[in-house]
């Protein structure tokens, strides 16, 4: 088989995978469903997955590229220190709608469903993205104190309050309620703008907030 | 059977249910194995709970008990607006405490788990739980607001960042990891603190802020 065909397999197996996993759970997943969805051979599944674990493992793992697109952006936006108010408010937007990625949600819930069976995992994909992203924003945070535009002592608690003001609400929203959806776009914006907001006054120094409009 | 002894089976049942709910998932969950674990027949479990669905929907609901304390403590507490600083002190930290219960963390993940098999049940928790101390804590912003002591123009959207400061951190880290007891006492009264002063530096007025030390 060519490598192009083989890789197109692989890509629907944890396709498949992903979809029978939130559907039934990492226990009522079986391998040979997997492959009957994926329209493969239960072979092929486990020519290309040692075993259901690792499939689950690479599935969660896959999602870290899109951290790691999600913190060159944070770096870029706070490169120039010139317009930090409106990065705030960018930033704000940006996060929310990726962390109410339907496919993201669901993947959330699964990972906080099967963290006892897999503690590990877990841990990892919390480590690889969650606490990644709020490094790097800690790290620029850091660069503002400097500049002396935030006062924010411990930059990466600062990081952690700017993501759990914008993400509470909507998030357990999402998580409790299994709505994908639970707020309007405009709704969403409103929640960034008024989470930047709380964060500036919370954090900023004078000199930032004598940019403010 | 006397009302005693009914009463002690019922909750013996609703103990064990809860345990082999955690451990087994609500699918991989036999009510024959529930009425094993609690030592009464499967008979005496089916008297006191239709089916596993309201066996399931009956224990989360026992813990709107613990909300309603939170709730009557909070008013307590903020009706005294002389000492209102302090209290978003002893706020935070309450929080934190009651959040953190591992037996409280085990059951937010099983509701998360399931919240798309039953989006009625998840929904019922997180609104006449999430929801209802957050409307609470609001109210008394409200009060604050009138005060002079607050600015909270969008009192529920305060209160929502009041605790998703706080309970960001701490909550995802057990949600992601399966670990009940992720941070020491000393760690979360820090987080506590800070999260009550980011929050005061955001909503307080200078009245507010003139008193703190």
């Amino acid at each position: 088989m060519s490598r192009g065909a083989s890789a197109t397999k692989h890509k629907a197996v944890l396709d498949a995978a992903l979809g029978v996993f939130l559907e039934k759970g990492y226990l009522g997943t079986s391998m040979d469903e997997i492959a009957a969805k994926a329209g493969v051979s239960k072979q092929t599944v486990y020519k290309h997955f040692a075993d259901k674990e690792r499939l689950f493992a690479e599935i969660l793992l896959a999602t870290v590229d899109e951290v790691e697109r999600l913190v060159r952006w944070i770096v870029e936006e706070f490169d120039d220190v010139r317009k930090v108010e409106q990065t705030f408010d960018r930033l704000a937007q940006r996060f929310l709608v990726a962390l109410m990625e339907p496919r993201l949600l669901r993947l959330r819930r699964l990972v906080i469903a099967n963290a006892d069976r897999f503690p590990q995992l877990g841990r990892t994909w919390y480590e690889s993205g969650f606490e990644r992203v709020l490094e790097t924003l800690a790290e620029c945070f850091k660069r503002l104190n400097s500049a002396g535009m935030l006062h924010a002592e411990n930059a990466l608690v600062a990081a952690n309050h700017f993501v759990g003001m914008l993400l509470w609400i909507p998030v357990n929203n999402a998580m409790f309620t299994g709505n994908e959806k639970p707020f309007t776009e405009a709704e969403l914006n409103r929640l960034a703008k008024a989470s930047a907001d709380a964060f500036l006054r919370a954090y900023a120094t004078v000199d930032l907030k004598r940019i403010r409009p």
